[in-house]
């Protein structure tokens, strides 16, 4: 699907059919989300499907009781990895595992340790949540382009549903991502004129 | 060009060919951004295009000389809006303007205006610059879709760029996204393996 449409197409669903998702989309999209752009390439997020109707409904009462998250097929919790130069040393196996020599691979996290070491802990925790909102975005784009629709969200309460979810210290839910198929069509959608976005 | 080849083909680029963008492709591009989503559709950003070179060299200098800034086509700079309640009154006008009764525009806005009221200035601001990064994902993946390369960037010295754009008090540089044709081709990426980004 052209992303143009993709785009065009897409919309915040708020309710599904009850047509449950294949695995096999969801691992499609889980690959769409796993090539999003990172900064650094520390990839600070991690994701957890769930798949079980009663943790759905759980998270959705400490999301304002929001029932895409019930009654959606699949929700994907996308949580940031606040612990960002664990993740220069996760970087580094990861680079020497794709083939990269060991001097080759230290150069570059060496880079980003030293980007990192520049950034306050407050900013490592922003850092950590921005990359996540670029996760999110191919979360939902890519969900359209296979043919689903879903409902980015930031409105609920990060302690309770890492509480849910058994998340360990670190790993902070920072968007949910509802995703099925919607009932009903799309809502109209409006944006402000092009000439008032540019500045 | 499919969403799927959009994100395999999208790299960061850091040097530029000496081509500029036709004007209609940035056109096209901004468009794109202007369609991303939006929390409670309040679209809390604003986009500078910056095709002066020397603003543009000025600017790659408060960006730790980052050569990609200087040597680009166009340089978008997403501006985060943290004004939000600002927001709410122009979606109201805006919503009116699209043909939508007053009531049923005041009852959106009302929701958009009571989820701000919950939230303290710091969580206003933090809302702002999340909705940044996905117009980001937009402008990174609208660029290759449209056949351009682009680098997202957050490395960069944000009230210098106010500064040197003169952007008003409240609109603030979040983050940068040259634009062009990359020279050389693609760089190898890596991305951690699909079960490591699950939890």
């Amino acid at each position: 699907m052209d992303f143009k449409d993709v785009v065009m197409q897409r919309y915040a669903c708020r309710t599904f059919t009850s047509e449950t998702i294949p695995e096999s989309k969801i691992d499609e999209l889980l690959e769409l989300i796993r090539w999003t752009a990172s900064g650094l390439n520390l990839q600070t997020w991690r994701i957890r499907v769930v798949r079980d109707p009663a943790t759905r409904q759980a998270i959705a009462e400490a999301a304002w009781g929001q029932q895409q998250v019930a009654n959606c097929s699949h929700l994907l919790v996308l949580c940031a990895v606040h612990d960002v130069l664990g993740q220069t040393e996760k970087l580094q196996k990861a680079l020497m595992a794709s083939g990269l020599s060991e001097a080759e691979s230290a150069q570059r996290v060496g880079y980003a340790k030293k980007m990192c070491a520049q950034m306050p802990p407050p900013a490592l925790v922003k850092f950590a949540d921005q990359q996540v909102f670029l996760a999110l975005g191919n979360a939902i784009n890519g969900a359209k382009s296979l043919g689903l629709d879903s409902c980015p969200m930031t409105g609920f309460d990060a302690a309770k549903v890492a509480a849910l979810l058994g998340l360990p210290e670190g790993i902070v839910p920072t968007a949910l991502c509802p995703l099925g198929y919607g009932a009903g069509g799309p809502t109209p959608r409006m944006r402000f004129a092009a000439e008032d976005i540019l500045i």
